[in-house]
């Protein structure tokens, strides 16, 4: 049932079975911090990499041909979406990623292993380390399968945007002529239109969209074949750029090699940026679903300006009552990245030295934020801002009801006597028009700022 | 395969053998955030309010004594481990968490249903909403469930806390002979012994304790009768103080009704509490676990001063390599409960009027805070502080080699003259005795200050 | 016009005049950093620490008793509010406090020298080092002296909290029979009374006033007389207690020499505390200024429910518009407080072995949130607060308008039933009762319900 | 002494030589926050809108050209840096800028007054409103200033960061050739040169000032001429076009008018944008200041590989002591930038509607955060980088210590047997040759990897 494998630390028995090894099973025994799973794009995002690498190696000659192809063979299946269960280590660990780097050579060594007609856990015919790690180390690994991951999530995470903003866009045109009243403060202010408030929100995402954009190139540069502390020792010197052209062709990304592999190596600076840039996306995208709280709170003691689609009952209790869950969750996803947001920078300035350590609890934190923001607009955009529709009694109710003509006014009769006009009115309940004509304010005035 | 339900919405196929029903779906249709489930812990808790309020209500005439009593058989079912994959909503959800709610009422309904011969479905055997969430609402039984599932985990954390502050006090005792140099601001300061500085982690842990123990008066009243925003409307008046007792009775805690429902129900400023505590619990240990990789930096360049336990290879191409992989870990966990800590602050600041739509996000990473200190504590405990050992060597070379008998000179021939015995003593790379010597200090005083 | 200095950097020119010296004029040097002068209650701090320290060290025969009461003098001429003016460090520095310290040591130097007829900069008349800072290091002196400060600053902020808690109670009880909607997700709910949402703001403040009372323990033990590292090296043995009742002569309050002098030094965790308590306390007072914003928004398209007082105009172009500026400069007291936490919290962390070098910047930031809290609460207090009436008739119109019976009569025809009466009513835009009459509701059933 | 002033709250005494008007004195009475003015650059983009405004009024013939030349004589006596100090709003204020904007309006409209001939307070003859403000709205004016004064201070960061750059490249020329031992998670790695690491530090510096560079776009446009809520309500509609065109002649700015002037008045994204640059740029930064405390520790007992200079005396009680007092207060800066960060990052979330009430803390804390970061780098380069030396002699005895050699053996022997050289060296205090000969690996293996 159980074979042995052994590390600088010890024995140890790993079931027959397993396709991961000693490493794997010492980072269980050490991390039970989240008691989840890597995510699925980041496995995938190593064995790209260990893939690559293997091509690498094979075409300078520094890997035994069979061996890289057996390599590549385990590589492929993985990426067929086998295996995926033998990567066991938490996301949270220490040690930089090593565990997981350890993982998914044991995985392919011992797949590549068998697919060479030896027994798994005989390290003879591929080693993780001599092999399958070949050329590399989690210093280079790691944090490049961390980008790879990252740009997969942004073209996950961009389209879902541009469907917002395109599902804005059509609010904006629907309801261009459907006229409001502006609020500055939750105060009365000046009229304006439904659709140029859904038009603020469609500049704000396509804003959004080119900022997500503009990021990429933050975490486009590898610093694979830097190995260790980026000196690139053990590695031939031109894996740098012979992983990269592998890797390009494999993902359709279109990567270079870090400008320098020793900043490519212990800054991660670029995580920030990314980090910051799902931030604002999220804070600034829950401004507009709060905004749309807002706006259909009601429906008879609130604003009641518009309506959003019933998605579920609101509530256990209160028969009937529905609630703005849609527009609830995005904030709570925005809030959930913001909190992300600041794990990351924290970790990224806990740096020391050639390397940071932190990197598995960025990795962890930075995923999560992804898919919540990801989901959380999808759900935005099915479940709520496509059903959008006015209430155009209501704001036509609320405009006739407001003193808002008193600012146009002013550019005639000063502020200091459209201010005092403003007060009356509000205070004997009359309209501004009435008020302005007791103030002896002439009809052609009055006729101008109608207009 | 399927069975017909409704709500305010319309109609929705639910698969026949499943015990959740129209509202859960929903949830699932309209929260795909994290993609994970709720902690057991927290469906304990919501199980256990359902029975206690059950309990109260019949002993108060307001629910019929054939379904309450199927209710509650339902209840010790899942209590015993039974249904929990009918709960089926994700963590983070909008809705201020009724989905979490009505989910488990429709479970519940519907294994009671059975239990009284009918069939999943028939809600007019059992009702979710008549007869589970009898005399309850979202507003007091989420925040309720989010408590108790607290407290418990306050009792997973507080004998790792103690766990970890006698591993600290064991350490102090076995190393309080050992001198060895301190360091203020990384450079050299005075001698202490290293059983003072594992003192000192020791009484802080102690404090951390304290301060945990302390905040459990935070969360241990509870809003359960408060109903919709704490008005107790359809709750029998005697409801608080009914569910609480046999909720005492159930989970063994001291629980009490809230000063005043309305403000138990609006404001959760609880939370934020028992969340800074854990923050200030986590980073100030995170502390301690950066003291101990710096005082184990090496094994040949660092400082050097104390041996931690190795636990697996900390390279995958340095060979030998070992890291200080189970500090670094829990550094990471304080780094996510920081974020978590912001994450939660926005939450509850965001609150409006009656009720906070947020504490979905509160509870998912609060509990994610907690599971993850417990669980890096543990691992830090058992996998690092047990095993630490100190190079008594390296500590005493480094003693002899540094400057710190000039502070106590100081006492004897002022600051200045002591800041110029230094200074040379380092540039001319001289024990202090010697340029103290030189300097005229008499034999006398150069005694006084050896002891 | 200059005298000369040095220290173990070289010679420095000090206007003559000046009382600060060479310490403190590198400082200014190497930290132009905030460009603002240290708060005025922190400088006494320092002057009553060294004023107790003199005294102690006197009593224990440490200090020549001439110029221990020269400093004694100087130190009663500085708690008068004389000499401030000498204190040029900036409040961000590097040094741990180091410079902070000297300045006063030598600002109290300079003058106990003039005292005693001499001339400033001759310290071997006092010496700043030997004798002001007589049996005291930064280590000890520096986060004492922000202990003090912190907690006379608390003893501003909690009589403003109690004045807070008392305006919300006189409003509580005037407008405790007015009855209005009350709103959960900003959507319709049942009814509450204005007194009950003032309730609960008063029974929130006076929670929070608990734990602000509470949190004194935190910061009422020091660590003076540890000097280096909590060795008390060079001090005499007696030192800590005689130094803390002497304090506790000074200040009034009731200090306590810490449990563990090195715990004492290296650990901070006190202040992240101290910060996370103010935080609490802003983020949940600005979730109730946010409600009084959305209650007494209009004045004619928003809720409309309260009226603040007018503070002044509230547009450059908007004639007669007010804004609810005062629950807006307590958000944003809030929400730099809560990102100051931020700031003490990495602070916090960031300590290392025998002591935190980033006090300064945690120092600086509490200090401006205490006074930030406390100013902005005054100004709620007195310009918004204090002056809130009720629109009773909107109240009256909203709660008229709404749906909420449905809930009440839930308990009678069950929630489904009650359900589609809700949602008929708001369709054909009918009262709940006409509706549950064509759906054959008893008369009985529609007069309890009513009650 | 005082003249009479009134506006929508009341009558109020103004003394009578003060330029400032009862609007700025409302919010005296009303804010005391922080009890600071406004920052100069921020007064001074203010004044530049003003005039901008001002001149473009006069070109669109709505503004009568002997009040509007008044004003722009004014505005200009304040460009000359006259009448700061009747600016006397505290820059933590309610009413989302208006009485900032206010104030400057009030204040140009005095001075102009007088150079009519008029009386102070005479707003029939220059009127803050009417004329001063004519055309704009504190919703275009304040944010604009803001921005403004961002692209003044980001042409202070720029240059700083240019020569943190500049310095850093020096350094990484003059120690290129210098070997040193690198090391990973503080553990011995592979060796690395001192130049390479410093050479690092230049690459992140330059990716920051590209990153820097980069978002200026972010605040290059303006909303001035959008007045209330971005309508354009009461301006010219050639105003917005004509503004900037004035305003980059003025300033030298390349400014433009924003693509949509409704979500340029509400949506305030773009300062979380350059709040997260400086972060970033900040804590990258605090990471290298943090490897130079490291590599600078001891002088005995720690690192020791690099000297950084002597600034000052580093412990009022242990004479000659010296700390990295430099890079501390790099740090600290960074630490209060972060906070800031997420002070303005719930401010950018917290916006309602139309506009944003909290932009003053943003505007505050970005200020203090630019200047906080250029000063701290200011003397990072000045009195800590360009003085930093390498201590050749320890850095060539720590490589000589250490086991790195076992990585390069592993090419040769496998990862496994150099792993357990490496073991065997550190515990039986041997080279890694003596005992990878005692293995029996070949010389000429041997000869190959010490090259």
């Amino acid at each position: 049932m159980y074979r042995k494998e052994h590390d600088s630390v010890g024995n140890i028995d790993i079931p027959k079975e397993a396709y991961y090894g000693v490493n794997a099973q010492r980072a269980v025994d050490n991390f039970q911090i989240t008691k989840l799973k890597l995510d699925p794009l980041f496995v995938e995002s190593l064995v790209e990499i260990k893939k690559a690498t293997a091509m690498a190696n094979m075409e300078l000659g520094e890997l035994d041909i069979k061996i890289g192809e057996a390599i590549i063979k385990a590589a492929d299946e993985m990426l067929q979406g086998n295996l995926y269960d033998q990567m066991i280590v938490d996301p949270i660990q220490g040690g930089a990623g090593t565990s997981t780097n350890m993982n998914i050579n044991e995985v392919l060594a011992n797949r590549a292993i068998e697919l060479l007609g030896g027994e798994k856990g005989d390290y003879t015919v591929v080693s993780p380390n001599d092999h399958v790690n070949k050329g590399q180390s989690t210093n280079d690994v790691y944090p490049s399968a961390g980008k790879l991951t990252f740009l997969k999530m942004m073209d996950q995470l961009l389209p879902t945007l541009s469907d917002l903003a395109a599902a804005f866009k059509v609010k904006a045109e629907a309801f261009k002529d459907i006229k409001k009243m502006g609020r500055t403060q939750l105060s009365d202010a000046v009229p304006i239109t439904v659709g140029a408030e859904f038009n603020a929100y469609y500049v704000l995402t396509k804003r959004n969209i080119a900022r997500l954009v503009n990021v990429r190139s933050e975490i486009s540069s590898l610093n694979m074949g830097g190995t260790a502390i980026g000196t690139g020792i053990s590695a031939h010197n031109d894996l740098p750029n012979m992983v990269v052209k592998h890797l390009n062709s494999i993902t359709g990304f279109d990567l270079e090699v870090a400008e320098d592999l020793v900043d490519g190596t212990q800054n991660i600076d670029c995580y920030a940026v990314v980090s910051d840039c799902l931030k604002t996306i999220a804070l600034s995208t829950s401004k507009v679903a709060n905004d749309i709280r807002l706006l259909s709170s009601g429906p008879r003691t609130g604003l009641g300006e518009l309506f959003i689609p019933s998605r579920q009952n609101g509530s256990s209790i209160m028969p009937g009552k529905i609630n703005p869950v849609i527009p609830e969750v995005v904030t709570q996803a925005a809030f959930l990245v913001a909190g992300h947001n600041v794990t990351i920078s924290m970790a990224v300035e806990a740096g020391q030295l050639e390397l940071n350590a932190f990197e598995p609890v960025i990795f962890y934190t930075m995923i999560e934020s992804f898919n919540a923001l990801t989901n959380a607009f999808r759900s935005f955009i099915d479940n709520c801002v496509i059903g959008i529709e006015v209430n155009e009694k209501r704001c036509r109710e609320l405009l006739e009801r407001s003193t808002y003509l008193t600012t146009s006014l002013a550019s005639h009769i000063g502020y200091d006597e459209a201010s005092s006009i403003t007060k009356q009115s509000l205070r004997e309940d009359k309209t501004v028009l009435e008020v302005a004509r007791e103030h002896g304010v002439s009809e052609s005035i009055l006729k101008q700022i109608m207009d």
